[in-house]
């Protein structure tokens, strides 16, 4: 019988601890996208207890909670002390056995804070106790816990119209872990409600020193921007979208419409939106395509199911899911209205509904271009609900069967927490797993392990980021 | 090599045998959505012979003997002998092998009649008459099975115009096994047809008592049956659609709807008939919720596929197969309409394409309150084709990976038949072979074993669903 | 830890060991459906090289050497030498682990060759020249390779206008391994472009002898060449299509749509269109129902999404992929509609996306019909992108548990290659692996061993197809 989260946790067969012991562990991190508070980092913020840092703004743990039956004051109440919250998620994680949060539970304590012990009812107070007074210390900063974890570089989520003073002040500061910004640009293209565009628009023509009163006024504005998000650092861009867009349309229909909703103000029709969307998400695949930039896509989420909730607490506090679109002819004629003008860089695409991850990972081998490099066209690691071990074990699979693992980019984060970084550990793993029983299985030769530890376990894990992001 | 059907079937590992031996094995059955005859139990049926009680309506063997090139009179005709009948039966068994018929077949076998020999056409005549001859004591009637099996609660699936007399009888018999009924008003919605539909309703209206002239003199009368139900003992409605509907609708239109249908006998568009079905489901869960049931959808079925053997043999007899609708959108803005109005209750979703096992897993989330309780929005157990190891093990993976196995009220049998009780041992076995196997493998901790037999075996195989629907 | 690529090669237990070697190792090989160039059977091709038969025309390498960085000269290069093609190839390959390509290269070098190394840039000259010498010997050439690999028949893929004189030749000759024909009319229901669907039907009307000038001649021209093609021993159709087409239409409305796009050249609705389709699939099936001939339908592929590429290098040159289509209710309907008056024949469904395995394997059973024998509706193997043994798993484990296994008409390359036969063993390595770990885990009984072995594997190798398609 294995043992629990020790060194060997998820390392079926000696191949696998061979692999991971020998070619991934030390390695260290590229977070190529998360949701980081660039704040933190800035200010090296010290979390005042383990709730702070590990429960605040956590939907994963907030939905369990309440699935476990945790009255939403324990959740996101305001005067519900942070030990009180703790208590509940103490309570919860037994419940929790063979969802990830259990595992992610008891990594993040063992390797941020020395915890061996597993958390429930029973040590939840000596747990809380013993992590919080660590959290006082250096190593345990928002900094202190980057370079614990031997984090290189980590690629935060911005819009156009930020500052970026956090990041200046960061690379100013000559911190050794490199804070990038990443390009997100959602409402540069949120024409539903024409006020609130315009809004985003007149912030936008501030900041960048452009006036707007045309459509192409709009990409210059936002062109001025993308050159200082390059200055900046910036490597990549992320979109996050229900579905593809890829409407026919004109320059002149473009400037129609966008002469309609802000100009006039006027509400436009779904068939105009698309067609406005497409051209938005075309101008930007242009902009990274030239500057060299990876764009990232997001896609299949339905946002905000729970109306109610969505009153009462926001955006991101758990009442999001999976969602069942058909999408590949529209990805696939996206795609399309890029390399058909030679425009289509750097790109990788996240599904959330696993049932899609056939199609999506022969829709890569499409648009791979020799003239590129290896791996031009990437299927993004799985993402957020299908960030655990049957999720990344079916996406490598699925990449694996339909294209080159080898040239896999490999594991990010997607998070806004500090204390995230062993989900890298646990990808790790879980590759290694799967390299590791194929090789037991005699379904690859065990006589290329040191090949595949360091071709394809050193380069899933660190190298082929390096390398294709540029950092 | 494992030994076939032993009394370690299913079980591969140390920890599963444990598991199921010491924590499911002795459970007592709540088998709460089932298709039984209350007829029979009111009556006590004695079976004539295996045939009738085993392949007579049983629609999964019929299909697997039409692929076996049985002609259709060995499975549904009229003049055929039931020894026929079962001599075709046992020729197709062995090239079963692989599918759950085969597992089931031997099972039902062994737990009902103590038979150990494998069915073919060697042992066909033997096993018929040894399992007749038991069939013919009165340990082997309905209800002498029902006690054999140690079965707690059944929910049989009714008409609200249904008299409930048989369900009464049982009752005031003192049969120690609870019979309840469940509400399932599909032809309360069904307004495709005028006349059926008004026919339907002039029943409802004789045995509610209740004159039907306006859309709120049908919900006042189903209103009525609703209490009648539950007076008799009904905790849960059943309903089988399609799709979900989720339409926007007044009142004013309902009303016109009404009129056009019931009154003046006129075909509807599909727009009236899903604003209208959508305005029945609403008011359906409302009763359910005001009086603390449990409401079920079975959604996804694709019925009736063969127009020939439909006219030949009616429904319901081995033509219909999995649907692939797009869902997520509908499933979640209707759930969103009870929630909204505070009026979603307890909640069951059964999905037939197990495709959607994710987005179903996830749509849960989105509606726990920790005001109810643990697992108010449950994923229903693997339904009909997929009511098997593989696809018990993908809904129980899902439902772990993205919700919480620990708070899953279990199985069901959804049968029409008294001898696949041992269907909930099948499920148990698979269920203690999962968390089993994750013991062994480290991914669970093993110091745990007892938490995981009472905590999670044991609850989720009986205490879950005795404290969620309150028998 | 197992070899790699050994004599029990896929085969993790005894059992399986016992299954291949006992039951399918030594059967012959019907290969029932391919894209062979009948001319090089007729011709008995020498190839000059390895490239010219191992790399010419092979989208799935193309694919894969693009993925990795590859230029597309030394894909489809006109000036590229074959060496230099294969030198790039084999630096891709180590790239290709967790790939079938990894295993199908090493399978076809052992099998056709006796190479035992791996291939990879230190190996590459070594393998490419004895490789190439064996291809200049008479047991390698294409009729050669075709009995080293004990294979029994093929059905290629053509066109009605055709003349099969390749396929007469090869018979004429007496050559051991029948090839025969198949029926694949696509161009005869293309009526997108009413021009090019003109040019066809002026070509069919000359190779028939029938004069076309309505609806009905165009059938007739069609039975002409049906019936010749039956002459030539073709026993099975094929068609390729996005979508399954099942729209209400009269003769009259054919009769004038036919008269639109043919006589006066109009562009069709899309709504025409598909009743033409319609009709014509109805009118296939019809003939080949008449005929005994077996139907098969492929599809779910989204084809020549890189517009670009499509213009260089024309179809079928690795730009294609997995569709995501709503087809569960047209392809009921579609296979109704023949049911409904008796002219549904033998019948085999390949899809194209793995997420809708259970919706084909529960298809099946709503017409399978006891009237025809075993199996007369098949759910088709892996196919394409899952040709692999993730892919065939999959497949073959949905027709289990839906399904009948033994009643499988089994494995068929649609290879373009001489080299693609050990895909046969591929299959029945992972088809009696399948069944030999289920008899280890105590899930088939292990007293059956011999049964399995005769019954299930060696029909669904060999038996199955033998007899069912009645070569």
């Amino acid at each position: 019988m294995k043992a629990f989260n020790d060194e060997n946790f998820l390392l079926d067969t000696a191949a696998a601890r061979q692999l991971y012991h020998d070619y991934a562990e030390g390695l260290p991190i590229i977070d190529y996208h998360c949701h980081l508070i660039p704040e933190y980092v800035a200010s090296d913020h010290r979390f005042p207890n383990l709730s702070k840092i590990w429960l605040e703004g956590d939907h994963y743990k907030w939905r369990a909670m309440r699935t476990n039956g945790v009255d939403e004051r324990f959740c996101t109440g305001a005067n519900t002390s942070d030990w009180e919250k703790f208590e509940k998620w103490a309570e919860t994680v037994p419940y929790t056995m063979r969802n990830p949060l259990y595992h992610w539970t008891h990594l993040e304590l063992k390797t941020a804070f020395g915890v061996e012990k597993l958390l429930n009812p029973a040590t939840a107070r000596e747990i809380y106790d013993h992590c919080t007074a660590m959290l006082q210390t250096p190593e345990r900063t928002a900094r202190g816990l980057m370079r614990h974890y031997n984090v290189e570089a980590v690629c935060t989520t911005d819009d156009p119209v930020d500052s970026l003073e956090h990041h200046l002040k960061v690379k100013n500061d000559g911190f050794e872990v490199k804070m990038l910004p990443t390009w997100r640009p959602d409402k540069a293209m949120a024409v539903e409600v024409p006020a609130d565009f315009k809004a985003y628009l007149d912030r936008l023509a501030e900041v960048s020193g452009v006036q707007i009163s045309r459509f192409a006024d709009l990409i210059q504005a936002l062109q001025v921007r993308h050159d200082f998000f390059a200055v900046a650092g910036c490597r990549l861009s992320d979109h996050g979208i229900e579905e593809f867009y890829a409407e026919e349309y004109t320059p002149a229909e473009i400037e129609a419409i966008f002469e309609k909703v802000y100009t006039r103000g006027e509400k436009l029709t779904d068939n105009e939106i698309k067609k406005f969307k497409t051209a938005m998400m075309v101008e930007f695949a242009v902009m990274d395509h030239d500057a060299g930039w990876t764009q990232q896509f997001h896609y299949g989420a339905i946002r905000n199911n729970n109306s109610r909730m969505m009153a009462q607490l926001g955006p991101d506090t758990g009442f999001d899911s999976i969602g069942d679109f058909t999408v590949a002819k529209k990805m696939s004629k996206f795609l399309d209205m890029l390399a058909g003008r030679d425009k289509l860089g750097k790109t990788i695409i996240y599904n959330l509904n696993p049932r899609d991850n056939e199609v999506v990972a022969t829709m890569l081998g499409n648009f791979q271009d020799g003239r590129y490099g290896a791996g031009k066209i990437q299927f993004g690691s799985g993402w957020w609900f299908l960030d655990q071990k049957d999720g990344m074990e079916k996406q490598m699979t699925a990449l694996s069967n339909l294209g080159l693992l080898s040239r896999f980019v490999g594991m990010l984060t997607d998070s806004r927490s500090f204390l995230s970084y062993p989900r890298h550990e646990y990808f790790r793993r879980t590759l290694c797993n799967l390299l590791g029983t194929d090789i037991e299985k005699g379904l690859l030769p065990a006589s290329e392990i040191d090949f595949i530890g360091r071709e394809i376990v050193a380069k899933v894990c660190y190298g082929n980021a390096k390398e294709y992001f540029k950092f």
